[in-house]
């Protein structure tokens, strides 16, 4: 076996977990919110293995909605990430080889991958930390190790884990991987030493690779094509969608995990959580002295054992006892918070019935900056533009619509026809409709404009790309 | 006895319903809200006693905030009202009796006087006229009758009388009225024949007078001297403020109705509620199948018995069961249904921590329409600005702040220093910091303009009048 070098973390970022709606939509789930802390739980799991002496820079596995957000989020805590593109969803399998695959391209084919979901909660970073090491020499013995959890209780929202005989460099075998039990089979489970199946997961790329050729030719050779056609696009490691698209939807546990003789298990109990459901982010909150975790503009009454979060409005209680609520701007959940798993169903019926606020947010991420309405009317629309620095909109024009720009930070440069000009802090200009026009940043702070549209059709599919940085035309 | 002529119907609508926040608010109470049919509590209350054959035009009492709520409502119902302005708080006692002070000075002294409460609602509208003429046969005969309404139930929300005698015109002289009970009490009450008061009244204005000069000689002494020496002010009768402070705050029931021996009650059956708190609004409800009552954007699953309303966001709910959800923009409010009466004690808590949506709509109203601020930076500040049909803002300054108007509807007449002009849908123009401005709707339809103001200050109290239509100089 290969002598133990640095780690390559893969970080799996393409989820969408509609479990903690309203706050993760679609369109900016989870691992790119800031839930239990000041980072987003995608950045506090980068810096959970900072490139330095004992990890290589990070992969990052995400999809095309979400390249913007992930190479962003990185380089706001000082990462630079490879982003790698999948050009469809094909769960955690297909995901986890293309990475080993390119961590294989850059690191060598003997470097140890740290495959890590991005929106997974640690709170013991340093405990953490000493668990990749030991694993790191497990799997250095030529096996595919997975961080089990000692459990706290005999939770029925995860899967758990039968660890077999002791290894000479640490950890266990598997006996056996278990579906999420019920009640009184967790109880067992836990009683009898299983513990916590936690999804990451660390091993030599050239095993992981090996070891899935062997269960899953066919889907391995996808993943394996697409990183050998793939291409790059904007600094993006674009995977080739043909090849990728062959592949089956299928998790890595699924597919080589629960077949291969070289699992092993590395207990670890460093404040791990998947907060899958808002009962788990309530857990892991400090509760005041009535159990009640809150957040934001929050004021109760007489309440206990509740979790109250704000991301808007001010939101009150009286004597909620186990209740969950969370606001944001444009939605609101009541429930009590056992029944957190059924956001999900909720969520699913929101979209049925085309509710906005199933998917999207207020606030619009674009890759030059963010779009927010702040007010509608029959024919006019009134958004706050936020344009970061050096950023630039695309070159377009509308059929519809006449645009009024009020710049209220920063100075913008405006293309209108043929015409460049510089609008500054508390200047104006107007882009008459039909006009041709472009909006950018040239400045070091962020560039705020207020946009006044009026005309008789104001929807977002009423743009005529012209020219694009983002390659949107 | 006089003859039984028109009846002068009296509103009282000068209180805050702090039991319905986040809708109702110090600055736009329950009285001025649509909360159960599309007119407000206010605009109904006027409609069931429209001046014509019965009804002669109404007189309102209210105070100088409100002024403007109570006339524009009543116009935009098609009621022209008299409109009396109390100088202070001082209970009903004052403001009826002064009400019926200047009934007399309209109509004659004999005139008969109806004292409804704004903030009721009435589902039966043709049972209660029924009754209001049933109890002026009774009041013609020489009595002060109040209405009593036939319980539905052992409530102990309201007050309680106890009829006595049957008299010869109709109704019942009162043996006795009994304060808000426990509920065995209230179960009592309801099995011996007692009815709810309901805290409306219809007496002869000369024999209300006399009575309450008989029992309070003070507070009747400065209530018709705030009338005697009552000015007019834009169209307002204001009451002398000095004759008025001098009035002690008392209800008319403990001023007069618990005294008089010419008190009687005439029973009604017309579907009135006070909808002091949300449990009663939930009660005048439509339940769903579920028993849920919903209005706004509100999404159930699972949910029963539960009451659930957004004037802002989309609302959800999961497995809630006799919860009451309030939404509006700014503010949420959650409580199972049954603690509907503690909102007034959460309320002035969040007056003491200061919090703005304790008293203030997202939307202020002005006298001359509405503003609403609709984003807010460190260095600028976005509203929403309507202006009514041949209204004007005051001639005014600002020290610190410029000023973009985007014209999204309607025409606007500005005035900058010495220039006057128009300013048409999707044109625009500025105000600089330290001009002298107007903006005036000239137009019939309401004027819309979005405001962008930036500067280092935006307080609202950054502004010099110099000139104003509504006397705010």
């Amino acid at each position: 076996m290969q002598p133990q070098g640095k780690i390559v973390p893969v970080i799996l970022a393409g989820g969408t977990g509609t479990r903690l709606w309203p706050l993760s939509r679609n369109s900016l789930p989870k691992q790119f919110l800031a839930l239990v802390s000041d980072n987003t739980l995608y950045q506090d799991t980068l810096l959970r293995v900072p490139p330095g002496d004992d990890f290589l820079p990070p992969i990052v596995v995400t999809n095309t909605d979400f390249r913007f957000f992930a190479r962003r989020q990185a380089s706001e805590v000082g990462i630079e990430a490879v982003v790698v593109l999948e050009p469809a969803r094909r769960d955690s399998a297909p995901a986890l080889l293309a990475a080993a695959a390119v961590a294989q391209q850059i690191h060598g084919a003997d470097c140890l991958v740290l495959a890590l979901a991005a929106d997974h909660v640690v709170k013991d970073v340093a405990a953490f930390q000493a668990a990749v090491q030991a694993a790191a020499r497990v799997a250095a013995s030529g096996r595919i190790v997975t961080f089990g959890i000692a459990p706290d209780g005999p939770r029925t929202a995860y899967g758990y884990i039968r660890p077999g005989a002791a290894l000479a460099e640490g950890g266990h075998t598997v006996d056996a991987f278990v579906e999420k039990p019920d009640r009184g089979t967790a109880a067992g489970y836990v009683a009898d030493g299983y513990l916590w199946n936690s999804g990451n997961f660390l091993f030599p790329a050239a095993l992981m690779i090996s070891e899935a050729e062997r269960f899953e030719p066919e889907l391995t050779g996808a993943a394996l094509g697409a990183v050998a056609r793939a291409g790059t696009d904007l600094g993006f490691l674009r995977l080739d969608p043909e090849s990728f698209a062959a592949a089956p939807a299928k998790s890595i546990d699924f597919a080589v995990l629960e077949h291969t003789k070289l699992a092993a298990v590395v207990a670890g109990d460093f404040g791990w959580s998947d907060i899958g459901a808002w009962d788990a982010v309530r857990e892991i909150g400090a509760p005041d002295a009535d159990g009640n975790v809150t957040a934001g503009p929050v004021t109760l009454r007489d309440s206990h054992d509740s979790y109250v979060r704000s991301d808007g409005p001010l939101v009150t209680g009286i004597g909620l006892a186990g209740i969950s609520v969370v606001a944001t701007e444009d939605a609101v959940l009541v429930m009590p918070s056992d029944r957190a798993q059924e956001v999900k169903q909720l969520v699913a019926s929101l979209k049925a019935a085309r509710h906005n606020a199933a998917d999207e947010h207020v606030k619009v991420h674009r890759p030059w900056g963010t779009y927010q309405t702040i007010c509608r009317g029959e024919r006019f629309h009134v958004k706050k533009i936020v344009v970061d620095p050096g950023a630039t909109l695309s070159l377009q024009k509308h059929h519809h619509r006449a645009e009024h720009w009020v710049v209220v930070q920063g100075t913008a440069e405006v293309t209108v026809e043929d015409k460049v000009f510089a609008v500054h802090e508390n200047e104006s200009t107007y882009i008459p409709l039909g006009g041709v026009h472009r909006l950018a940043n040239p400045g070091r702070i962020p560039l705020e404009v207020i946009e006044v549209q009026t005309g008789s059709y104001l929807g977002e599919d009423d743009i005529v790309r012209l020219e694009d940085a983002y390659d949107r035309c």
